[in-house]
Parts: structure tokens; C-alpha cells; sequence
């Protein structure tokens, strides 16, 4: 269960690292919006393995194809489903995990919740999954962009120990042009560089991300339990490797006094982060989302196995170093469809 | 909409800090659990004003009455609904708000997303109304102690730059005895005479809460969109002062090499927090949760007013000037609603 | 579980027949609406017992307090929340229930499904809880006609053998001035003189309601499995005497060919009831809900008891000997919820 | 919106009349149970078009793939999704439609509700998409029959004005041997007829399907708003042409008196069909739907276009004069669903 989030603009998720195809559903997308698909092709570009020497050698083609929902170019109300082939399942890479438990994956808790579990790749639980979410991600940005001008944007604010100090602040018009997604090309520089040596060791890094929507009108996120940050900080988590959400200030915030964090309508520097008491301000909605280091990585490790014994494992498939690059256009894609859902759940009843 | 959380353990919450009442509706409660009364009391107790010398000196009795679902001093299966009377609404206090946005409150947004607002004592949006998510909390404990003797315990980890280091390794036993709700004498000693600085200078406060939940089941949580730290997340971002949270190493796993990292199920040190790819993996699952000060202080603030005008203001009304250590059930009775919904949500299915 | 019902108006009920008060709890009720409490109490007294010699002699003040989301007479977004204080709990009518299933109630079925029951009128399974849900309606009537000047009434059609033909096209303006709610008074007299006759001879009497929802715009109803017909037969079947539903010609429609039968857009005779492909189409809503005859009667009966040896039984209760006239307001209660839920998912999202 | 049906087992459904694929998610089925393929593709050949000389010749292979939740014959508790290809897109009929509103379809509710429609086929409103409903209700069958042999079967009751007297109490063992899917080889041969006289004349039948279920546990069934008998109407109310429904016996039940009917839990005769206040009580569960006239004609009628004019239309494309038949097994597939769901909604909290 659970593979659906959202109550207005609902994305369900399907499909396998090693099946045919993995695939999603996008149901309560207005009709009538123009569809770009080159657009959506862009951010699977963003995502893809293999984009540079810093990610994994894995050919993902990411070719998406809409199967219905839209009509000559526009969507018609109906449920926007789509699919994307698995075309490089080398699935002999796997065979040596069907009885071990990887650590910092999902194999030991599916065989204890299910008692079943698809060891290729991690089947469902594989990051391979995301790729789904970024192409329902990119039909939400649409429609925030076309409705709103709503812009979304995430950068790597740090990985591991090198970061870049005031991340809300810095011009962030060039993150793209950096491999590492970087917005400060001499601080891209040095990620760059740790992320290469983790690499040759054999290693792996965590990092931050830090995301802004801009454009984002007053009044979205209900007051109580579906605040737009408690539903934001839901979606986030979703991906596999987060540990940790802040927003604005966010844990920074416990060091100051009353007096000089509150800011709420007057302030200018944005501690709240562009969400007070749930519900987006107009200010820029700021977050920042702590990722672990990657689980997989190519130094031996002692694991247990699926008879509880201790076991070396060297994992062998070929993973990222370092999430971080790749990860950007996953947290903007949660984050567009926690927007574009709140955009809905906010309609007025303008009848009266 | 959206004042109601949770998927098979169904919360709905109603009532403003000025109405008769406010209350709840706890809806798929299993039949045949034995109520105790005086649990849910005490669970009132710890969240109420007034407590101690470091609280606002608000009189809210907390006298909860049970009106439907329970039958006997049983569950019956029907929805438990109970109410709080609120007897101390001193509304006076608040007719100076009705034409001014409070900073970091949520009179603005409301405003602008519904054009009316019930500036009473906040209305809706008032922490009075985490009362009932107390109530519906211990209600969500007795199942969780029945059924697994399953605990969820938090405790004041920080109060602005005063904090305790190794918050999960110390022994929390004694947690209740301070009236910080810090579990080391020392340090609560320590908080306590901050606080009261910060009240006497009209300021407030910040700080950090960690929980603790113990004997979770290996399993509890759903793969893709509701893992158990998301709806954890989601449930603790619903507390209206809350700006961040981790699990386990949280952001400080950022700073970490993979090989460091990984403990996965070998893994003594929890650094995971309890929960792998979202689902539970039979460690305490262990979380830290960043509330910013306090937003109503007594200083003289520059506010603006409905006409968008600047001015002063002096929020006269009676406040915590730090809400860490009553806020301390309000973070376990949400934790405590998330895993008993996630108990019932793993319910498997013997019959085949 | 699944004491609500709605997805953006979500209404949640709760409460027993012989506890303190039954009352709901109506989320995500547009803001700024003026709330009529005469009309709900008007609502209420036209389901109350005792409101004519045809039904039984329970006294059901029915009083209804809100107690949330009103804010000077107006609807402030927040969720709307209702108490009924039950005041006529003679609870010894009931005392030798403990160990029979009554026929045709939910007795059986709730000791097996719970193991544990309420046997005071019923528990929560009385027609008693219906007096919330004609509040919650009442409310959602005022949305409709407010909006869109969109009517809901429901009629007696028939009962037992005595029926109105043709109902849908007879005036139906002076059904309330009927004790029975029939809309012809020649045929109203001789119901009335029928129920009489059940009533003294200790039996009881089903019939059918029609229902009819003028000004209902077009496009209500979600085209796949959220269709207008199948919200509206999901929330008439949740009334407990209900055994069938249908629309325009209903069952009568599997006697007519296709030529005849199609009527489409071009269509006065309305034989689609209002509703094609389960969307609004403009025309009236028109359907008929048959009842069972009433479930308690006090002519002796064979029952089963707790220990599945047979028994007879006289229930002592008061009970309605048609319950009919009284299910009125019920059926047009939980209509009203239905479209004025579909109302607010067809909100048009009007900023591309 | 609302391409979703269920709670615990929720089934998404996608896909045009004319896309590539039709097909679906069903999210929420239980681990480890063994799939059978060849019962899935006889479940589709039984609902396919041209299975005899009484439906469309439109050549649908529905070849279903499933392309995940599957791994090594068995469930995994990932979503199962599959797909079905579209083979035979023979657009050209339809050209002529993309300026009218068909009586009976959805075109003229569509275009007002979207303001764009997919002319072709009925797009998404086409019974086509039925298809994947097939496969879903197949797993849940294969779900019900391991887990409680809890076996689902409708059958043909009645065509036009020929029907089969007692419907309930036949034999329905050789009703697949019947073309038209009537338990009575009799009768199913002067049904057959029926359709043959109306097909060549141009015209269409309605007609209705009865529908048990055998060994359904006692207490499956929310009490309130989600009794089993309400989620049953919803779910057939899915199905385009349905116009009403009737549990055990129905509208007849309001000619009965109080006395006569009441059979509770020592009935016989199972005039309830199984379900006492919204819960099943251990009988069969027995209900009949009545279908209007199918809406597509091929003889000339008077249809309005999109222009508001009228015009003579004469519906060129392949379809069936009675859908009674092929509808057989799309009755049991929405019954499926939510029997199955309820079977997980009924999990019982064993842990205490």
C-alpha cells in the first residue's frame, strides 16, 4: 500500500528496477494545459545516470512515454499514466544479495514485513523508482508555472564537509552548469574533487540540498494536519537517503530569542522560511534536506546474512558516489507536486 | 479541510481556544482495549498551562469527558470522541488583535486564504487545541502498550545554546522530575534559569526535543509514499512552532563516509534513528524535532496591521516564554497517534 | 473505522444512542458562508420523533449546539462541530436486549465483527446517530442554496402497497403539509390510514422515497469511480433500512429498447435521472430509495440469542411503525452532503 | 480525479479507448500470494468483444502484462500494475462523432465539465477501460478464493422482459455454458433471440444481473459510511450503464410487512442478501443490478451537436446490442474489489 501521495493531484507509483517498465499515475491534473514534452524529457535528463564522470556508469535511457491523459498536446482531465522502459536490467550483478542484507537498505525490513522480497536491484525499493516521480514532478512544475509563474529550484548546498555558507542568499543561476549542481563554481570545484576521491576509495558522502519556490501565492496548506511544510517534509522523506528536513531558519532558529527571530509580515530576511503556521506566506518557500551517504559502496564491509550470520560483502553493481547531483531534481519534483496539490486543495468557492 | 490525520487510526480535531469546547474524534480504535481514565488525565496534566513556574499562568482545567466508544470501560469499535470544556476564556485579552497580524502567528495567512478570522485567542490556530491531539495520543499509547509494549517517550534536549550532549545515550528516566522535562539534573537546572531570564526580559525561547520510541516492531511503515519517518515527519510538522527534525545522525550523517555510516542491521550505534528505507528495523527509532522561540513575547514589537500599516505592539495575554517542555506530550502524542496508525496499517493478512 | 464520509466535504460522525450527546464534525466547509440556524433546527425537528401519532412517543429534544467553526455567524473554514445532547436515555427498555439479536439489526454482526457490544438501543448503530447527519445536510443545503440556488427534496413515494404513480411528475409543493410527506393528499390519507392499521396490529410498514435535486449544475460527479450516482447510492445505503436505489427509469429501464430509451441532451422526459456516464447532465437528479419494513415490531417474535438457542421476543421499545416520513430529511441530508461535496471537487482551476 | 477505488486495496485505473494502453495499479495486495496468469486472461476472454455472435466484432485481443508486483509467480506487496495493449484503434469511426453528443455517452457532461474532449472511442469514458477492471477484480478473486474460498458469480436474470423467475434459487452452475450467461438454458435461448431481433433491427436491450457471493465471513463491513452494501452500489454504479441496484429482495421488500420479513440471523429465505446493517452475515450475498438499454444504436436519431443544432445521426461503429453478457464479468470484478477490500479492512488487532 501507499504507493499514491497526494489528495487533490494524486501521484501513484509503480513498477520495479528490473521489471519491463517502471511507470507512475497522475490523477486530478486540470484539462486543458499544454503538455511539454520536451520539458519533461529535460528533467529525466537531470536525473539520469551516467550525465557525468560523478555518477554511475548505469545506462538508463529514461524515455518516457505518456500513454494517456493528454489529447493533441493538452491535458483532458483524465489520468495522466506513463511509462518508462528498463532497458540495462544486468541483472547478474544482483544474484550475490539474494542472501545477504545490505546495510542502510531495505532488504532486511521488506523480508521481515513481507517475507518475500525481489533482491534484483532492490526491486521496488530502488532509487531506479524515482525516475517516475520526476516526470509527474515535471508535470506539476507545468502547471505551477503556467498558473502562477511558480518556480522551483534545488541546488547541493553541501557535500560532506565543504558547503556554501548563506545558500538562500547566493545567485543561484548557474547551479545547472555545475556537475555537482553547486550554485558557487569554486565551492562546485571542491565537491567535485571529494567526490572523485570517495570514489577511487571505494567510498561514498552525504550532503544537503537546499530548495526555493519562488512565486508561491499566499494561502496554500491547510491550517491543522496537511500544513504545506508537514506535507512537504512527508514527500521529502520519501526519498530513501534523507535524514533530516529544516525549514528556513529551521534548527538554527532554537539559538535565538523571540525578539529577534520574529519577522512574520514585516520581515525581510525570511526566517519562517515562506510557511507560517503551515500556510505559505509569499516569501520564498526555503528548505534544506540532509541526505546520508549512499548505502552502496565498494569496500568490503562485514553484513549479515539472511541465516543472521556476519558475512563479507563486496557490492559490485555501480552506484554514485555521491546522491547529491542527482538527487536535485528529486527533491524539486516532490516538492512541485506537494505545491501543484496544495494549488488545488486551495480553489475557492467563488459561487457564494 | 485537512483537520484530520492519519489512514486506518483516524484523528479529527475541532474546536477554537475560545469556543465551549474542543475535542475529537479517534476513529478505527479496536474493539475490547480497556480505557484508562486516569492515564489520559495524566497525559493532560503534563501538556497543561500553569504546571510550574516556567508556564503561562492560564487556567485550562483539561477535564476530558469521553462521549462515545467506549462501553464498559472498553473500546466498543465505535469512534471515541471526547471533549475538553475550555472555562477560562478571558477574551478581553485579545480584542487589541483583532485589527493586527501577529508575528509568526497565523493571523495573516488566514486572512488571506479565508478573509474572516476568529482573532480570539487565535481561534482554530491557538496551541490550545493540542489538547485533543493529547487526548487521542494516550489513547494511541494504551494500544501501543497493550499490543507490543511499545513506549514513546520525549524529552527537552536543548533549550536555546544550552543543550545535552549524547541526548539518546543518557538515561531519560528521570525526565519527568525536572520541570524543564530535561533528563539531566545539570543542564534542566541550567534551562530553568534561562527560561526564567528570558521571561523576566519579556523574550522567549527555543530549543530541541528528542524521542525516543521503544519496542517498535521491526516492520511498521509503507515503502514508497507513507514510510514511517514521512508520516512521522508530516504528524510532528503539524505542531505549529516546529522548523525542523532529523532522525538518528539526522544532518550530522552529512558529515559522514559511507563506510562510517553503514550499520545497517549489524549496527549497535542506531545511527539510522530506527527506521530503514522508511520502515522500522527493530532499533528504537530515535528523532530530534526543532522548535523556533516562542512567538508571542511581551516586548514592544513593529508589527503590521490589517490596513498594512506599521505598529507597535505589546501582546499583553499570558505566554510560555519557552513552550519546550509543555510541548513535550504534544510530540509524543503525535508519535504515539503515527505508530499505532502504522500498527494497524501492518496488520497481516493469516488467513491464506 | 469509516465514520466519514466525503472527500473535500468530509463529514465525520459520531456518538451512541445512550450516551451523553451524538453529534459530527463537517470539515472543509467553504469560509464565509452564513450559517441559518433556524433552518437547522427546522431540518431537525422534521426528523424527530414524536413530531406526529405515526411515530413513536420518544421525546429527542434535539437541541443541536455548534460548537466550532462559526465565528459571528459565519463559517470561518475551520471545522464545523455539533453536539445533540441525548436526554431521553431509558436505558431499561433495553436491559433484555443483552442476550438476543433482534432480526434485521445489526446485533449478530456486531458481536461477531467486535466481540464486544453496545446493547443499549443499539449502540451506535441506532437511527438515533441519523439526527447528526441531518445537521451536517443542513448545512450542506445552505452551501447549495446559496450557491447555486440548488434544492433538495424528498417525498414519500409509497408505502407498502399504497403508491403514487408517476411521481417524479406530480407537484410535490405540498408534501410537507403531509403527516406521511406524500405529496398527493388523497394517497397521503390512505398511507397514513395504512401505517395506522400496521401500527396497531404491532407490525410494521417499508416503502420507497423519491427524491428530487433541481439547479444541480452540469459537470458534478467525477467520471471513473467518484460518479455523481455512485457517491449519492454510496451515502443512501448507508441509512440502515435502505435495500435499493435507482435513477430516472431505474429498473424499469431494462424493458425499453435503446431507441426508446435515448434521450441524451435532446431528452424532457429526463429517463436518465440527471445523471449520464455519472456526471451531472442539467436535467433534475431524480431517484427512489426502497425501504424494508421497520426492523422492530412488537408482536412476538423467534429470535436467536447469545447462545444460539431460540427464543421469543417482544421488543417493548417505541418504535416507529413506518419510518418513512421520518426518513425523509435523512435522505435529503445525506443527498445534500453528496452534491455539495461534488461542488467543491469541481472546482474549476481558473489561473491558467 | 477519482480513478481510484478502495481503501486498503485501492485499484487506480488509466487509459483511453484509443491510447496505446489501457490498465491499472492495485496497490495494497497482500504478500505471498501465487498469481495465476491463465485465470486472468480467462477472466479477460470472458468480458472480451466478439467472444459470440451476440457481441461487437471489434477484435480486442486484451492480452494483459503485468509488469510489476510480481516476482517469481508470487505477490511481493509492491502495486501490481499491468497493462493492456490497444491493438484494434480503428479511429475512423469515430470521426464523425467529434461534433456531436451521442445520446446515453458522456460526450455532452465531458465537454461541459473539461472543455475538451477525446472524441475518439468515448476516450476515457469507453467501456473499454473496463478491461483493466477485469484484471483487478480477477486478483481479488484469486485473493478471496485462497484466503476464505469465498467465491463470486453473476449471472444473466433477466433481458428485456424475459427473465428468470427466483433468480436466487436456480442452479447457476451452467450459466458459462450460456451465450448470454443465463443460468437457464431455456430461457437463455429466448434471451438470445431477443438480442438477435434487436441487433438486426437496429436496436439495443437492457436487462439485469444477479450476483452471489458464497462464504464471505461474517463482519466484513464498516458500520457507518462504509458498510459492505453501500461500497457494493458505489462500485457497480461505476459501470456506465447501470441505473439501479437491489440487495436480497430489494424493492419487493417494501410490499412486505415487518412480521413477514424479518428473518435476522434465523433466516432461511435470506431476504436481507446477506448483509444486516451493513455488515455480512454469513449468508450469500446476493444482489441485482438492473442495465439500461445500451446507448449505442445503429438505427437514425436526433442527437444535439456541439453547436447546439440537431441532427440525425447513425452510429456506424461495432457494438453490442446487449451488454448484459460481456457486463457478466464486470459485475464480478467491481464485487471482487470490494469484498477483497473489506477482507483487509476486517484485519483483526490480535497483538492484545
Amino acid at each position: 500500500m501507499a504507493n499514491s501521495i497526494g489528495k487533490s493531484l494524486v501521484f501513484t507509483s509503480f513498477g520495479e528496477s528490473h521489471g519491463p517498465f517502471i511507470g507512475g499515475v497522475l490523477d486530478g491534473f486540470p484539462a486543458n494545459i499544454e503538455i511539454d514534452f520536451n520539458f519533461i524529457d529535460q528533467e529525466l535528463k537531470r536525473r539520469r545516470p551516467g550525465q557525468s564522470e560523478l555518477s554511475t556508469k548505469r545506462n538508463e535511457s529514461d524515455a518516457c512515454e505518456i500513454i494517456s491523459g493528454v489529447f493533441n498536446g493538452k491535458s483532458t482531465g483524465a489520468p495522466i499514466a506513463f511509462l518508462i522502459p528498463n532497458n540495462d536490467h544486468n541483472s547478474k550483478d544482483y544474484e550475490q544479495l539474494k542472501s545477504v542484507y545490505r546495510p542502510g537498505h531495505a532488504d532486511f525490513v521488506y523480508d521481515k514485513k513481507y517475507g518475500i522480497r525481489d533482491y534484483k536491484g532492490g526491486g521496488r525499493s530502488s532509487a531506479r523508482t524515482t525516475a517516475s516521480w520526476v516526470v509527474a514532478g515535471a508535470l506539476a512544475k507545468l502547471l505551477l508555472i503556467k498558473s502562477f509563474d511558480c518556480q522551483i529550484q534545488s541546488v547541493v548546498a553541501s557535500v560532506h564537509d565543504i558547503n556554501v555558507p548563506e545558500i538562500y542568499t547566493v545567485d543561484w543561476s548557474q547551479a545547472e552548469q555545475s556537475i555537482v549542481r553547486c550554485p558557487v563554481p569554486a565551492i562546485s570545484a571542491k565537491m567535485e574533487e571529494k567526490i572523485k576521491q570517495a570514489r577511487d576509495s571505494g567510498d561514498s558522502l552525504g550532503g544537503t540540498i537546499a530548495t526555493k519556490v519562488t512565486n508561491c501565492p499566499v494561502g496554500f496548506g491547510e491550517p491543522l494536519f496537511d500544513k504545506l511544510n508537514a506535507d512537504l517534509a512527508k514527500s521529502i522523506f520519501s526519498i530513501n537517503a534523507v535524514k533530516g528536513i529544516e525549514f528556513g531558519k529551521g534548527f538554527a532558529s532554537t539559538l535565538m530569542y523571540g525578539s529577534e527571530y520574529n519577522d512574520g509580515a514585516l520581515s525581510l530576511d525570511n526566517k519562517e522560511g515562506g510557511i507560517t503556521a503551515g500556510i505559505s506566506n509569499g516569501h520564498s518557500i526555503e528548505f534544506l534536506t540532509a541526505f546520508k551517504p549512499v548505502s552502496s559502496i565498494s569496500k568490503p564491509q562485514n553484513v549479515m546474512d539472511t541465516d543472521g550470520e556476519i558475512r563479507e560483502l563486496i557490492i559490485e553493481g555501480r552506484h554514485d558516489p555521491c546522491v547529491l547531483p542527482r538527487a536535485v531534481p528529486i527533491v524539486e519534483a516532490m516538492t512541485a507536486l506537494v505545491v501543484a496539490d496544495h494549488s488545488l486543495l486551495n480553489l475557492k468557492f467563488t459561487k457564494i
